[in-house]
């Protein structure tokens, strides 16, 4: 049963033994999160599809995958085409494929596990002439013979002097909300928000050191937490340092609620969670997981952990720029070999964990796309003329005073650039500005500070096809919720968010600019005209931004000194970390502009 | 009985009459609109209190009058105080109050055709320990011997050239709505709707000329509109104008609905039409009125009368600001010779029916006072040295092609300005420039353009508490939902929307400057780099902008460019209509300057 074909027969026969009709394959685990480990790759084993979203519906005579339009080629790829019909799952969706492929009334079944509430009940809504039907047990999981063992990576303390805030404290802040709530408990499912609240880090999977497990907290402050995770994973020293705190259990602790109410989070939890308690007449209610927001503001520790982490990726991220304007005018390297090296400079600190996301690192038109991965097939050497784009970050943590998750991108001229790649990236650099230096009331959200960042790109009929910052976690996920500056962003910024700056402009099939730093939300101390204070930005992240592909003809005076300032610093934090001939070369690229 | 206390005495005999505890009297009438009619000033006459916003409670030992912080001192000023308390109704709130003052259990009776569902609804829930009980019939009118009789005012046709849409055609894209909401029908309740659907303008409430009447539309694209108004207000020529579309009914028309569904806005309609209609087992469905979009986006030959319009209005204006000019500089002149000299020029134009709101006439301090209006008591001279702002606007039609509704703010320099006032001025007009110049995708959101008016303010610490634009109707309310610029501003701006543009700044105790003109949305025709087509506006308010109160070093080349051109339209635009003294003061005011 090596290709798809015999695969989905098999599942066929599975989905007959459950009397389905149909079956729903996400590319899911049963924590929601953007990786997932090897053996939730259900997606990928049963049509070959690669991608980082996408879902496979099954029926008895026919099969569809789809995923979203930046996967649009690779789906066509890489999926057997005398098996699966391939769809777009934002402009079709699972619910469009069913209503025009499946006979009314069949019956379609899904793992309750991968699926959250708010998931179901949208396709319920939407596809309203099928059963959908919750199957317990993962049936491609029935017919995977060799699926990998699920992760048991050690969890580790996350120190609470870097932490800043104890376990105690954490529990009794969302065990507050708890009673605010007039529940009985919250069900934790992120493995986020667990590894937050218990100050822990593990190892489960690639690019976030999150534990994946889940946690109940309780009402009553005196209760400990449960955590329901796999005991191997824990040592004895960990279980010391959450002692009196914690207490581990297995599933059944679930079923200990017989009625009241308990807090979940429909837009992330498992559905399977809301069926059980409402079995038992528990009432479920659907209240926003309650450690997203503390967690998106960062304690006074934490911020100086993460300054430390991003001068360390500064240093690195400066070797590697040096590398390449030193050896990349020749055409001898690839995408891929700057990938490998900017890997190699991040590994140089014993305090790099391990890359914060797979690094887009995309040449000429390859940069144009905006979530680029450089493969085999697709990797180009960097031959004069056009624009590199890097987007990169890594895990940072020692334990003693660094910690953090970083995320960085730098647009380089390889070669002449273009009058036109000039104008558009320094269009890209003013609203990167405008951003990083603006002032704001509390309460402004992020959509409008958005504007700031697509302003001047407005204004010559430019814009970029993605929000302009995501909330970035504290060795942690580098994509967090609560905080972000989108046209959509409805919350307000509070200080100690962490958020990054990335305006951009995409020419399709010519090149791509991003110019991309972190940014920390301060208090300024000071109130407006209004009396209301005033919220500013800091930011975090160190790196030069090439002066080549800059106009200082289109910057105002302002923009000029935030530039200047900016390189200066870069100068100051990083120099003392280089080597003299990497030293010359920052110096040379952080001389003021004017 | 002529005072406070023996009308509430009166009031408290009909409440026992009717088994209430307590009664409460708002500032509203059946069509939750901006102004009220005479007969509906309940609130005032039962208290006193003039201001445009309010409530009372009567209880049978204690009464209350709330309005919002724009008015406290005026309520305590005006109000019987051994006979009411005051507070706060943003603060405080009805519920706030009856919770601190109310015993427990208590009934509380209010009129259902004062209050809308979803008041009713949030006073139930955040006062959950009285009883609400809807009492048809007003109480007040009960004791209100000399209360004014309703307005009859005569309906007229709002012809259709410049409506650019026939009744037919609104009446069958209203059904249509209708019909996806699977409704049998929909009552509007909004007299700015039913004006807008018929194409009729009225006069039954000061300054906007909608007809104050209920209709509603069926889903049946054959059934005409049940228009619910007072026969005697409808001349022969109207109903043969509206012949085929629209019945006149009375209320019993609301008893021919006996089961089904139907559509009601509940942020904006009497809470008795979903009492009775539920009565009868009907299903009222909340859905936001459908004539609000449609009425928000102006027609092109409503584009061209609103032009026309203004350009009207700015004449009036210039006439106004050139006698300012030459006449304030002694100090003889006060807030309300002012207000009444705008008046008369604006009274020179044949087509002007009256102001669109009360004039915000406010000289130095008073200036600094949001929602001022001058009067006796207030009334001061404009005694040099500080700034002069005005706030007014005009109801316009002619029936030929001349129709609108316009809303303009000039802040005048009276005597030698301060440096700071020049200052602020010219970063509210940077502001005013950004947003009048901004360039945006299609899907841009109204808090999304409101950062552009803020952003001069805020980088200096400084901002105005009020939005920056609101909605403005064409011959109707000057203050129209659907499109708005605000931080709050959820709803995407499309072509035909008008708005106006004015940011501003108060120094309390001190001055007020707001510079406000409208602004129509335009498709521009192109497409920016990722395929959205782009949006722009065009100002269509003309009148100088006080060069005394400009800092040309504090503005870039494009924002003088933007001044200097808009100058020469106002030039170009107004001069053919005045004299030559007023066309020889204009053309100085209008001078390029750079």
């Amino acid at each position: 049963m090596d290709n798809s074909q015999a695969k989905i027969s098999a599942l066929r026969d599975v989905m007959n033994d459950h009397g389905l009709d149909g079956y729903i394959v996400p590319k899911a685990d049963e924590f929601q999160g953007e990786f997932v480990a090897p053996y939730a790759e259900r997606l990928q084993w049963l049509t070959e599809f690669t991608g980082s979203a996408g879902v496979a519906i099954v029926l008895q005579d026919q099969a569809c995958v789809m995923s979203d339009g930046r996967y649009t080629l690779q789906l066509g790829a890489q999926v057997d085409r005398d098996v699966f019909d391939v769809a777009d799952s934002v402009k079709v969706g699972v619910h469009g494929w069913l209503n025009e492929h499946a006979n009314k009334g069949i019956v379609v079944g899904y793992d309750p596990m991968l699926f959250t509430p708010e998931q179901i009940a949208r396709i319920e809504k939407q596809a309203s002439d099928i059963v959908l039907k919750s199957v317990p047990g993962n049936l491609v999981d029935k017919i995977w013979y060799d699926q990998p063992e699920k992760p048991k990576g050690q969890v580790v303390v996350f120190e609470e002097h870097i932490a800043g805030t104890g376990v105690a404290e954490k529990k009794a802040a969302i065990a507050e909300k708890v009673r605010k709530h007039k529940a009985q408990a919250c069900i934790l499912t992120m493995p986020d928000s667990v590894s937050w609240l218990l100050n822990i880090r593990g190892s489960d999977i690639n690019y976030i050191p999150s534990v994946l497990s889940y946690a109940v907290v309780y009402a009553e402050d005196d209760k400990p937490v449960t955590w329901i995770t796999d005991q191997d994973k824990v040592s004895a020293d960990v279980m010391s340092a959450l002692e009196g705190h914690v207490e581990i259990s297995g599933w059944e602790c679930f079923e200990n609620f017989q009625s009241g109410t308990v807090m979940l989070d429909f837009s992330t939890a498992p559905v399977w969670f809301k069926r059980d308690l409402e079995k038992r007449q528990v009432e479920v209610k659907n209240v926003k997981d309650p450690c997203v927001k503390p967690k998106a503001t960062k304690t006074l520790s934490e911020y100086e952990a993460i300054k430390k982490a991003h001068i360390a990726d500064g240093v690195a991220v400066v070797k590697f720029l040096q590398w390449l304007d030193e050896n990349a005018a020749d055409g001898e390297i690839t995408e891929l070999d700057a990938e490998a090296k900017l890997l190699e400079c991040r590994q140089q600190h014993p305090a790099f964990k391990g890359q914060s996301f797979p690094t887009i690192a995309g040449y000429g038109a390859n940069g144009a796309i905006v979530h680029y991965r450089s493969s085999a097939k697709t990797n180009i050497p960097l031959s004069g003329g056009s624009l590199f784009l890097v987007d990169s970050g890594g895990q940072y943590y020692d334990g003693q005073d660094i910690a953090g998750t970083t995320d960085i991108t730098r647009t380089m001229a390889i070669g002449q650039p273009s009058e036109e790649m000039i104008e558009r990236n320094t269009l890209v650099l003013k609203g990167h500005i405008a951003v990083a230096s603006a002032l704001f009331p509390h309460g402004t959200t992020g959509a409008q500070v958005d504007t700031l960042a697509r302003q001047p790109l407005w204004a010559e009929h430019l814009d970029f096809a993605h929000g302009t910052g995501h909330g970035v976690g504290c060795y942690l996920a580098v994509h967090e919720e609560a905080a972000s500056i989108s046209p959509r962003g409805k919350s307000a910024f509070e200080a100690g968010m962490l958020i990054s700056n990335e305006p951009g402009y995409y020419k399709n099939g010519e090149y791509g600019i991003r110019i991309e730093n972190l940014i920390y939300v301060r208090e300024t101390g000071q109130e407006n005209s209004t009396g209301t204070p005033m919220l500013d930005f800091e930011t975090v992240s160190f790196a030069p931004i090439d002066r080549r592909l800059i106009d200082a003809k289109l910057l105002d005076v302002q923009e000029i000194k935030w530039l200047d300032t900016y390189h200066a610093d870069v100068y100051e934090k990083l120099s003392p970390h280089l080597d003299e001939k990497e030293r010359g070369w920052l110096q040379q690229q952080t001389k003021p502009i004017a």
